[in-house]
């Protein structure tokens, strides 16, 4: 199933896109995709719902599509997760997941203005395979049932600002992570029915109109169920909650391309889930 | 003003402690103390019922205590803000403060106890000013007015598990700071009229009673105020978020004390925000 979130920020209204480009209200069912939705069975009653016939179509026509899940209680991300992308930021694969945090206010909808902070010059795209929680995940016992937690799937730009990840963090990155709209988010959230294999999937970026990076998900040095099973052991992870997977080479960072400007254009996609395009503007 | 809220977790009771030790109820006004409440003016609400007195009395006799504040949207830290412990962790005072994020879901009650991560045996204390955040700041323009900013305070253990955070994270702290338990809160949220100045506070922290840090405010390197405008031009602080402050020397990360075990008690107090403790146990 591909699940949405459409209306202004803060008023978005749940809705099912069926096979056949359908919008199907799912505000009967729920106010909103988020945790309590996640947790409490949301998805397989749109499932029955759907399949009886009980959802009624609704005219989205014009308007906004938001980020497809609630504003997450955390938002994880992995660094260095691709071997070729650490190659291009000077680093080694690492050994075990990298982990940091991006504040969850920065998640907008897929097609949001990305906002570049003032007095900024370094603001990069990186394209992930977004991973959203179904239920809580705590000391999972092997990576063999970590799949069981995810809710579904979608496309997410971990937009990052390298002056304020490298230069003026002391090391930490979430400062260069954590700037306003620097998670677009979207447009589907994607159950896991539609993608059994998440190691499979080809993603790629574009700056108006020019390709950026073009890889696929069998590049990661962490597969999605050892990142859930190994992220269990050291913190719960929540409904709800997204963790952004690391992206592959071709960011700015790289030096091969410049870094963003007022008026350009990213736009994202991976195989399944979508495409996604935001313009950037000056906070 | 000292808020509190005190019941079983999830279900706590937002209560006001008054100067003479006095509970009183403020499910009238609220549900909870939450971005919300904070944003929308629920102290003043507060201040002026109880001095109308209108606020019912409540036994809160044998109950647990609750951190002071909902789940944070955010739990922002800052490393090394103390000269004395950069020393002992052998680094130099940053030239800007240091960001990291918890996991928000750490945050639990004053006196619950905190969890040792399975196979783990560097869990360390770091005592904190917790500032917690009264409005939406975004791009301050100066350091003066970012007080207005500030809800309240209370004191706050920024738990570490220093494998995780050192030797296993490629270098990104946060693998080592959002283990479950992680953030023991309260017992107070003191709003800022009793705390003119946060600058000028004593804070301490014990291991089984043996002295462990002793410490004051003054001698952050970026004051209260220098850190919310300083993180207000790279990431939106919502009300409600907590803000760790940095830690002072004299964790058992310098060598000079062991690690915690199981059955030991920590103990932390802040001038005038109260003190808290917790017991170890395996999780």
């Amino acid at each position: 199933m591909k699940l949405m979130r459409i209306g202004e920020p803060g008023a978005e209204r749940p809705v099912l896109l069926t096979a056949d480009d359908l919008h199907l209200d799912l505000s009967a069912l729920t106010d909103d995709i988020d945790a309590a939705f996640l947790a409490g069975g949301g998805l397989d009653r749109v499932r029955q719902a759907a399949a009886q016939g009980e959802l009624p179509r609704v005219d989205v026509t014009g308007q906004r599509i938001g980020a497809p899940i609630a504003r997450p209680s955390a938002v994880l991300c992995i660094g260095m997760n691709y071997a070729a992308h650490a190659a291009e930021t000077g680093s080694a694969p690492p050994t075990e997941p990298v982990l940091f945090y991006k504040a969850p206010n920065t998640v907008i909808g897929p097609d949001d203005d990305v906002l570049i902070p003032r007095g900024s010059a370094k603001t990069d795209w990186e394209v992930e395979l977004g991973v959203v929680i179904g239920k809580q995940a705590r000391y999972l016992d092997s990576p063999a049932d970590a799949l069981d937690y995810v809710a579904g799937y979608a496309v997410s730009n971990d937009v990052s600002e390298r002056a304020l990840q490298l230069e003026r963090s002391g090391g930490q990155w979430s400062k260069g992570k954590s700037c306003e709209t620097f998670n677009p988010l979207g447009p589907w959230l994607v159950t896991t029915d539609e993608i059994p294999d998440p190691q499979s999937l080809r993603l790629r970026s574009s700056v108006n109109g020019q390709p950026r990076q073009d890889s696929t998900t069998a590049d990661m040095v962490f597969g999605v169920a050892e990142l859930i099973w190994s992220l269990s052991q050291v913190t719960v992870l929540e409904p709800g909650d997204l963790l952004n997977t690391g992206t592959p080479e071709g960011v700015a960072l790289s030096g091969r391309f410049p870094y963003l400007a007022p008026d350009d254009v990213v736009s994202l996609s991976i195989d399944g889930l979508g495409t996604q395009a935001q313009r950037l503007r000056p906070a």
